[in-house]
Formats: C-alpha cells, sequence, structure tokens
C-alpha cells in the first residue's frame, strides 16, 4: 500500500519578479485582532495584569527571594481573579477552559517562573482535583487551592520515571482494617523529582501511585496527600529534598519527596476513573485499565496547551525586540560614505529573523486551532473519545515545535543582536534559559513526537493500531491501542494528497498554494507509507527482533511526525488567510506564509530531490526565490512584530526603547559636523589620501 | 573560470555490513595523550590547577560576590604561577606562546568567568601592552599587569561598534603644547561599552582611539590610560556604567567608559607601528594605513584561538557526562519485561550525541593545529606577512564552528538528560549560559565567516584581492586589500580537488576517504567558482548597485566560508589519524572521521543531489549508513569521552558520578523481589492479567 510519488513540477523562473501588489500595506490593528482570536477578551485582561510591575521578574534576584516574590505574586493572581476562569461557576470560576489557558499562557511575559508556578497550582494540582475528583473532594480541596490556602503539587514524575509515567514505582496499597492507604517509595529511583512547589511551599499533593487492593495492582491513580504542617514542616513518614539551582525558573521550588509507611483516609483517592469499596473491592466506570490510565493523564493535555501558546509568545517578544533593534542599528556602510546600512537591510539578517518570523505566525495560527479543540473538549461540547484522542495528538504534535522554535528564535535573536543581545536587560537570555525546560517537560519533546508517528501509522492502516514494537514509549503503545480507527482530524490530512495529486501534474509555481501544500501533505505522506511497509513485518518477530526493527526506524518516525506537524502549522496558516479582510494585510501575510512553506521545502530539500518531488534544475530556484521573498517582506517586518500587540510594559528590553535610534541619530549628526569642518574621525579612505597629502607636505618641506 | 564539477560514483550496498574489524578497542590512555598534543605539560598542569576547588564556579553567587571570587581567583592564578607563559623570559614569564594558550583554555573547565577575566587581564589588556607597546612600556606596566598590581581594561568595542573596529569614534588628539593626547568620547554611541574589568576592578586600559596629529586623522592606535584611583574613583573626565547582569560570565564586572577630554602623556601611546614626536609629525615602520590597522588587531587573534579552545573543552565536558549516564540511565521496556533499555542504545539518542561527539573529536584536532600555526607566528618561526595572514583566517575559520558547536552540544546534551539535565548540578545550562557570548565576542561568528570567504574569493582569483564592494565589513575588505596572492594553506585546498577528482570516477565507497575529502572539497571549490562568477562584474558597478549584488550573496558566502572550515576540521582529524598508532584506536578513530565526514555530506545532501555530485539512489544509502556507522562506535562510545581526561574534578556533573547507574540497580533488584513475589508494581500486562483473574474471581463469589 505504498503510495505513488506525485511529482508535481514546478516553474519559478529565477528573474522575473513576482507579481503582486507591491504596494501592499499592513491594517495593524485588524492584524492584531486576529492574533489575539476567539479569547481577544482574556488575552486582554492578562496582557494588562502581566504589564503589572508587580508581577515582573525582577532580574538578579537570589533564588529564595526569587521564589518568595513568585509566591506573593500567586496571591496577587488571586486577588486580581486571573486565574479560576477553568474552575466550576458554582465555586467562583467560569467554566470557561479555552479562556483560561488563553489568559494564562499571556502570564509568561511577566515571568516564566510566574507561568509555571501558576500552572502548577491550578493547572495541574487544581485540574487533577477537579478532573480526577468527586464533587465532594472539590467542595473539600478546591476552594483552598483557588484562594492559596492549600499551595500544592502535581507528584507524578520519578527520578527514575520521567515520560514513562506507567512505569512509576511509588505504591499506594489499600489496607481495609484501617480504611486507609499506605503511600510507599520502595527506593531511591521512585522518589517524586522536579515538582514544582515540593521543595517549599506545598502543603498538599496530589500523588500518583500505583493503586494496589486485594494484592491486585490496579495501576496508576491519584492520591490527595496532606504534605506539611502549618509551619512548613512534613508531616509523618514524608520527607524530600530540594532539586536546587536550575537553568531558569528559580522564582518556582522544584524538590524531590517520598513516602515511607504515609496513611491517608480512602476517600483521598480521587476517584472519577477507579474506586476502592470499604472492602477493598476496586470499580471503574473504565474496564480497560489502559484506557483508564490516559483518560487519567488527559488532564496533563492542558498543560502542553499552554506551553505551546507561552513559547509562542516568547518569540513573539524576542522578534518584536530585536527586528525593532535591526531597523535602528547600523553596522558597517556600503554605498554611502556618511550611512551605514540598518542590520534588516543584509540579507543574512533578514535570512536569521524573517524565517522565524514567518514560522512564528504560523505557531500562533496554529495553536488558536489547538485552543479551540481543547475548548470543544474540556467544555463538553465536543467531547467524544476521539475528540480527546485529536487533541491529545495535535498538543503532541505542536508542542515541540513551538518550544523548539523559541529557543532557536531567542538565541538566533540574541546572537543577531551581538554583545546587546546578551545583556539581561534585554531580556533574550533571560527568557531562553525559562523556556528551555519547556522542551522536555510535560512531556519530552521526542517523546510526545514518536506519540504523533504512532497515531500517523495507526491512521495509516488498521494494522498498526495494536502494535507493541516495544521501542516506543509504552505510553504511545498503549494509548493507540485502545482506540478506534476513525477517519476525522489527522486522516483528512493524508487523504486530501490522494485527492489533489492527481490533479496537479503540470507546472505550477513554487508560490502557488496547492504546490506547497501537494509538497508538504506528499512528504508526510510517503514517509508514513515508507515506515509502514518497513515495520509491517515485524510485528510478527520476537519482541527482542521487532524491538530491533522499530529502533532503527526511530529518527525516520521522529522526522515524519515533525513533518506532519509542521503541514498542520502551514495549514493553520493557510487557514488564517482566509480570514482575513484587509486585502492589503492578506498579501503580505500570503508572503509570509509562502516564506513559511517554502523554508520547510528547503530545509527538506533533499528528501524532495532523493525522491522525485523536485528536480535539481527547479530545486536550485528555491534559494532565489526565497531571497526574493525576504526582500518583499523586509519592509513590512515591523508593522508584522507590531501587530504582536506586545507594549513595552511587556517588552522590558532596553535595546527596544529606540535609544538605538537615538545613538544613530546623534552619531550621525556629529559625522556628518566632523566631515563638514573637514575632520572625520571615521573614515578609512579619507586617512588614506589625507596621508598621501601629509606625505606630499613633508616631502615639499 | 568556473570549475567543472567532478562526480564521483558513489556504492554503498545499503545491507551490507561494514568490513572492519569489529573487534577494535581504543587505547584510552595512548588516545588521550594523542588528544594533549604538544602542549600536554601545560595542559595537565592547567588541569591539576582547574580541578582546585578553590577555582571553581560557585553556581548561585550574586553578581557581586561572583564578581569578587573571580578577582581574587585571578590573584590566586598569579601565586599559582599559572598565567605568564606568554611574557618574555627577563620578566618572568617563558616566551612560549602555544603553551600558554594551551593552559589557558583549560581554565574554562573551572570556571568560565574565570577564563575570560583572565583573559581581559593578561590575553588582552598585557598582551596589548606587550605587542604594541615598547620596552620601555614593558618595564614600566608588565610587572604590575603580571602580577595584577594594575587590573586592566581593553577598550576597543564602542556600543555603536562592535566588529567594525575602524569606525569607532573615540579620538586622540594630539596637543603638542602641553605634550599630551587628548581622549575624547564625541557621542553617546562612541562610549567603550561591554569592557570586561571596566565596572569595578579596572584600574588602566588600553583604549582604542582614532589618532589625530597635525589635523590628520592616522586610524586607530592603542593609549595606555589609567582610569581610577586607588580608592577605585574614576581620575578627572573619566566616567562610565555597570553593564548589569548579563546571560552568563557574571564573574566578570563588564561596563562602559567614556572619556571627556582626558591629558594622557605622548609617551602613553602604544608606539610600536606608530609613533607621535613632540612636534605632532606622524611616523610608523607600515606605510599602509590598513596594513597597520590589521597589524595592530593581530594581537586579537590569541583572544580568537583560546576561545576556540575552551569551545572544544566545553563541548567535552558536556559529552563527558550526557554519554556517562546514556548508558546507565534506562527507560521504556522493549525487548525485555525486566529491564528497561539504556538511553545510548535507542537510535535516536545516538543520532543525538555520536555526530557531536564526532565533531569535537574533528574540532579538537583542527584546534590543535591552530595553536600550531599560532606558536609559530607568535614564537617569531614562521612569522611571515602570509603566516600572519593564514592564521587570522584559521581562527576566523575554526572559531565560529566550535563555539556554535559547544551550544549546539551543551543543548543537545541537555535535552538528551531531561529533567536532569536542566539542574544546575549536571552543568549543562551554566557551561551553556557562560559560552553564549563566545559566539559573538572577540568577533562576531558571521562576521569572521564573511572574512574567510573575502579570503577564498581572493584566492580564487587576484581579481577579488582588492575587491571593496561595501557590504563587507570594512575590516574585511581592507584586510584582503593588503595582502598579496599566495598558495599556501587554504590555496593547497582547494588546488587538491583538481588534483585528485579526474583520476577518481569510478564507483568508490562512501566510507572512503578520498571519496569524503573529494565530494567535500568539491563543494566548496565549486561555492566559491559560483561566487566568483556572480560577483565578477559587480566591481565595475557604481558603489550601491556593488553593494547589492554582495548583499544578495551574503548568504552563499556565509555558506561557502562553513564548509571551506568543515573541511579544514575533517582533514585535521584525517591527519591524526595518521599519528594514532594503536590499530585498535586507529579503526573506532576513522569510523568517528566518518561519520563526521558523512554526517558534513548529509547535511548538505540537498547540494550534492542539485549540483549532480551524488545521484538519488546513492544518496538514499547515506542516511542507513550512517546508522550502521552509529552501531559501531555505540560500544567505544564512553572509551571515546574517558580519553578526553577530564576527571570528577572537572566534571562535576551530579549524574555523572554514577549514581544513576546505583538507583538503577536498586530498582531492578527490587522490580525483580517484587516479581518474585508475585507482586509486580510496573507491569501493564500483568494489571490486565490480575484484573481479568479478579474478575473470574468476583463473577465465582
Amino acid at each position: 500500500m505504498t503510495q505513488t510519488a506525485t511529482r508535481p513540477e514546478l516553474s519559478v523562473p529565477a528573474t522575473v519578479a513576482i507579481q503582486d501588489n507591491d504596494a501592499a500595506v499592513v491594517d495593524v490593528a485588524a492584524l492584531g485582532e486576529q492574533l489575539l482570536g476567539r479569547w481577544a477578551a482574556s488575552r486582554r485582561t492578562a496582557r494588562a495584569l502581566a504589564g503589572d510591575p508587580a508581577v515582573h521578574k525582577i532580574e538578579g534576584l537570589s533564588s529564595s527571594e526569587h521564589r518568595a516574590r513568585c509566591l506573593e505574586q500567586l496571591h496577587h493572581l488571586v486577588k486580581s481573579k486571573a486565574v479560576h476562569r477553568a474552575f466550576p461557576e458554582e465555586l467562583g470560576g467560569s467554566d470557561d477552559h479555552g479562556g483560561n489557558i488563553a489568559g494564562f499562557e499571556e502570564l509568561v511575559v511577566a515571568d516564566p517562573s510566574l507561568q509555571i508556578k501558576a500552572g502548577v497550582q491550578w493547572g495541574l494540582f487544581g485540574a487533577a482535583v477537579l478532573h480526577l475528583g468527586s464533587e465532594e473532594h472539590h467542595r473539600a480541596w478546591l476552594p483552598g487551592i483557588m484562594n492559596m490556602d492549600i499551595p500544592g503539587c502535581f507528584a507524578m514524575t520519578e527520578t527514575g520515571h520521567g515520560s514513562d509515567v506507567a512505569s512509576i514505582a511509588t505504591t499506594a496499597t489499600f489496607d481495609p482494617d484501617a480504611d486507609e492507604f499506605v503511600l510507599h517509595t520502595p527506593f531511591r529511583a521512585a522518589w517524586k523529582d522536579y515538582i514544582g512547589n515540593a521543595a517549599q511551599d506545598g502543603r498538599a499533593a496530589v500523588v500518583f501511585a500505583q493503586l494496589i487492593t486485594r494484592g491486585v495492582n490496579h495501576g496508576v491513580h491519584a492520591f490527595y496527600v496532606e504534605l506539611r504542617d502549618e509551619l512548613g514542616n512534613f508531616l509523618n513518614g514524608i520527607g524530600g529534598e530540594d532539586d536546587g539551582l536550575k537553568g531558569g525558573l528559580n522564582g518556582i521550588d522544584n524538590g524531590r519527596l517520598h513516602f515511607t509507611q504515609v496513611r491517608v483516609p480512602r476517600t483521598n483517592l480521587l476517584n472519577r476513573y477507579g474506586n476502592v469499596a470499604t472492602d477493598g473491592t476496586y470499580t471503574s466506570p473504565i474496564d480497560s485499565p489502559g484506557r483508564r490510565f490516559f483518560t487519567m493523564l488527559g488532564t496533563l493535555v492542558q498543560g502542553r496547551v499552554s506551553l505551546d501558546g507561552a513559547a509562542v509568545a516568547a518569540s513573539k517578544l524576542a522578534l518584536k525586540t530585536a527586528i525593532q533593534y535591526s531597523v535602528e542599528r547600523r553596522q558597517f556602510t556600503t554605498a554611502s560614505e556618511l550611512s551605514e546600512e540598518v542590520l534588516l537591510d543584509y540579507q543574512l539578517h533578514q535570512r536569521r529573523l524573517l524565517p522565524r518570523l514567518a514560522a512564528t505566525y504560523a505557531a500562533s495560527f496554529a495553536h488558536e486551532e489547538l485552543l479551540e479543540k481543547f475548548d470543544g473538549v474540556f467544555s463538553g461540547e465536543h467531547d467524544t473519545d476521539e475528540d480527546r484522542q485529536d487533541l491529545e495528538t495535535l498538543a503532541a504534535a505542536l508542542k515541540p515545535l513551538s518550544t523548539w522554535l523559541a529557543l532557536d528564535t531567542l538565541q538566533e535573536c540574541r546572537e543577531a543582536c551581538g554583545g546587546a543581545g546578551f545583556l539581561t536587560e534585554n531580556r533574550f537570555t533571560s527568557l531562553r534559559a525559562d523556556l528551555d525546560v519547556y522542551t522536555t517537560f510535560e512531556g519530552d519533546n521526542n517523546v510526545l513526537l514518536q506519540l504523533v508517528a504512532k497515531r500517523l501509522l495507526a491512521d495509516y492502516a488498521k494494522e498498526f493500531q495494536g502494535v507493541d514494537f516495544g521501542v516506543l514509549a509504552r505510553f504511545v503503545v498503549t494509548q493507540a491501542a485502545e482506540r478506534t480507527l476513525h477517519r476525522t482530524g489527522l486522516r483528512q490530512v493524508l487523504q486530501s494528497v490522494v485527492d489533489t495529486g492527481s490533479e496537479r501534474k503540470s507546472a505550477i509555481a513554487l508560490r502557488d498554494e496547492r504546490t506547497q501544500h501537494e509538497l508538504l501533505c506528499g512528504r508526510v505522506d510517503s514517509m508514513v507509507g515508507e515506515l509502514a511497509g518497513a515495520l509491517r513485518g515485524a510485528r510478527r518477530l520476537p519482541p527482542a527482533d521487532a524491538a530491533a526493527v522499530f529502533n532503527q526506524h526511530q529518527q525516520e518516525l521522529i522526522q515524519a511526525a515533525r513533518a506532519h506537524a509542521e503541514l498542520l502549522q502551514w495549514e493553520a496558516f493557510t487557514a488564517a488567510l482566509a480570514n482575513t479582510l484587509d486585502a492589503g494585510t492578506r498579501q503580505v501575510l500570503t508572503w509570509l506564509r509562502d516564506l513559511f512553506g517554502l523554508c520547510l521545502i528547503e530545509e527538506n530539500l533533499s528528501w524532495y530531490l532523493m525522491n522525485g518531488r523536485l528536480s535539481a534544475q527547479r530545486a536550485r530556484t528555491l534559494g532565489p526565490y526565497i531571497n526574493r521573498l525576504l526582500l518583499k517582506i523586509r519592509p513590512h517586518a515591523v508593522d508584522l512584530v507590531n501587530a504582536f500587540g506586545y507594549g513595552p510594559e511587556h517588552l522590558r528590553a532596553a535595546i527596544a526603547t529606540g535609544a538605538e535610534q537615538k545613538r544613530q541619530d546623534e552619531a550621525r549628526e556629529n559625522a556628518r559636523a566632523m566631515r563638514a569642518s573637514g575632520h572625520a574621525p571615521v573614515d578609512e579612505k579619507t586617512v588614506i589620501l589625507r596621508k598621501a597629502e601629509a606625505d606630499k607636505r613633508s616631502q615639499r618641506a
């Protein structure tokens, strides 16, 4: 069932100008509104809050000062009513899931530590009680969680197991005589680790452990466990340590926890998806242990969704600062003796910043779609198993791309601003350090992409639905094992290649939307088909051999998943164009979308060549075409970053304040005056001329 | 004169095993000795020093504590006689330039702040007095500089001008009546900026300024200027401010300086390459202002050389830690129910770490060659203009690659170690933050690569020797303008393509050394040839148009320079193989060299395909071939990082201590016991089975 390669022929005359409306102008306000999206009101409120100095990161604090400040800021968020949108109305929330995430992710611009600490309290700890607990649990604990009377932890990860949650080793054994669960940490690797709020502030925790009753292990369940007394001392049987300094996010007190025969009431089991009766009988509304496990873990998805959004916001901040600076900063004279070039007029600088700007737009539009999907599921409007699985896969596809993009963009912007970029006052290095861990927490990016690959294979052929080659995360395998084949979402994407491929064999330009779509789709389709072919036989092999076969294709699996995720971003960008009403804005955004698509093709050009999708001759036109696109986008770069809507209170970067422009103007004025007085200080040619004159004079003398 | 593309045909049967000595064993001690290189003794001494806790970075210090500690450590270095090797024997040094750098760069493993602060004091400030001053200057100031009585600054960069040094705007105007120079900062952009030791510790500085005498600006010269009194207060007319926090290197007090009509004695001009007599007459042993400028700047090259070496050392540390952890850490079961896989057995993990290991070896061997070249020039043994220019170009080629490699390697290692990688105790994030700025200081990497490109063009055709398209850094252009065409060094590389290309048209395997060389050389040659063709006409255009043409090819210029630098690394690696006497070690290193070469070809595969150097069919064998190489290198990975020779006192990473192995052993033992007792806590299949049994039981009941 390997797909036949489609071969769209492309013709891009290398020297002919692009036939577009070169006079296009961006309507910055309208584009800004479009970027704010469906939850614009939430975002506006959150941005107003995030602009308040009370929640800003103060650089250079010691980690204990920073921790204390973040803790206080959490109380500030409560007072500002900024963090209760997702909770039930009867408890003072507003049952608004999309709006909650939209607002929450904007907090990253104030201080990523604050964002993540808030995420631990309300998005993980609180959400676990909300989604895994009963109404009784809600009444007992949610008010205290919401108002910060109970700062808490989400104690899932162990030192020995991060992404492989099913393998955690903490146990919760039911003791029917006492009507209690006994939580226990059997060995060092089973300590809970990297747990936010654990080192200091956590009064309670939702602890994930293997539930054992009547001698049967029913798998991972969540328990509400009190950790510390009023004075902040660990309760009996509980111990822990501080994770210490981290590469970033030092406003959060991450730490380790362990439990020695710690007893909690039976009713502290968050029992929505699994309950134990007084006699130790286990019951669950979900028969399959695998499906139960992933339903319980489903609450985690909102973490990934919000990291995706926060990463996009960080990229936007970085690009606004770097692009603003790049149109003020001048280096090296070219044509004129007096005036040096602004950085963004250099091809290299355009190549460094504009493709990342395009990718950030793509990630932003894709994130809005993810948020829609998330809201649909969590509001209950579109909450089938399939919807949940689509949401999981979409989040797993987009979060790796956006978090890696943020690090890459922050670093490129930092380097593009030279020494100034390295100063903390310009925030690139600080944001980069804080966002670093976004690539591996709430699901390691590479593990998430393998989950996506597994889903692509399962959608491709029924055969792969229940496959267990072992090398793929148990996480991935088990999830896929429980789902039914369907044709929504991802499958549609693959389908569309077949639909359009046969019709479009004639020569079309790379700028053509359908050509880009065909090339990007075709790659995903073909990679998945090839992988399916290579892995098909493995199922019948003994486990060790099957694992080896899978391992031999691990990199290709990840590449296929990545290609798929990029396609989703491209499609989201393209869909957004249809919603861009102003013609000039749509024109510029279309160039930007083309830049995004063509850069993806350029990055993977060897694949297109090896697989006969592009001829060598056509491929050679791609680079020059991209360079011409850069020139077209260049005049709109400032408008495009202004549309992100972040003000000086969000940017807080010394080089984004116009200070450079002022310095340049002053320097130029001075150089002009010096030149007018016949005394240019910085011109090499003048030096040579004057040297020659002086030599002549001295010879004459 | 465009070169005809050579087309080596390659045949790598995708399924045939590599015919090598699979039983090869690495002689770790001998390889370690080879890596220590010619200046092994210096490196050993420096490593012993760097292992001393007195010079270690303490994480979490405030920047003022860190600054104070680094300052004290500089005194410690003086006492340890660690930093005077490059100074003249008569002043207590040993005139050992290569050994000085070899030892100096090892300091990075203690604390990069310490390394760079020492570099500012002795490698920049001291070296400027040494290389630009007279013997009188040496006697006056070097003793105090060497023993830290005079902590000082190297005040070259200005806020307005970083890489474009010729354009700095600070002036030093000679006043013959007072026999003094008047140093002056005309406007804000001319403040000296990012200057190490300027915010706090600097008592004096070598200040670079436009020398003006008798109304003529003779270009940039260096002046010895006292900055602060005994109490640390600025002297009259001098002001400045603190650069504040930075993304890293916070042990160094970078700051800004400005001068308001500051008077220094005429004899404070460091006058080796340009002097002013009491009557204001300017004389210089070097007629050409351009050549004079670059001779004076030549002292800067040792900064680049040592950054190259320090970056390689940082990559080695990161790889040792990450690879050690990757053979202890287990995640996800595959074949066995009991035992999870160690990370390095996953293809993805091999793909992440081993190519970077190969690149680090290549960079290490290339650095040793750079050090040889440097020592030849600075010792006077090989000190022609051509030698100096070759040295400049080689440093400009290698420093960008190794500093980017270090950041990339540190980040990949950090992510490959998951949450543990983010903890400061494992040092990846700390080293990465400190090394970040290595990519833009002592010459921005992209500016340096343009310098290399300019040289490649000049070597390619006489026509490009004096070319001034403007867009290229004035720095670059002027340097090339002053040199004569020669056929040493870089040119030889290009030549060799022509030599071997015609002979080797038959099918040869990718593993063949000559094939790799041919492919890598061919790419450089062809890119330079194409660029020369594209730029040839530009010279006759008006400046603005010529600049535009150059700008259109800026990215290609940088790519060509990068390809050239990578080729130099590959050649250095290959040359090292000839010096590897132990057959087993040579075998493993040869695989590693092949991995380096083939990964370079893979990264640029689209170029090889577009230019007909590889057929699509051959290209498709490359990925699988690389994967098989990874499997061959995998068993030797630990030996290869052990050969770097860094001990626990240098690594200082919690996860490189064997702690993970201990945890894994304990967890496995426990799991075995649990399983033996019929009570496995972590096995999903068992859960399902037991659930079924329990269901049966309850049905029976």
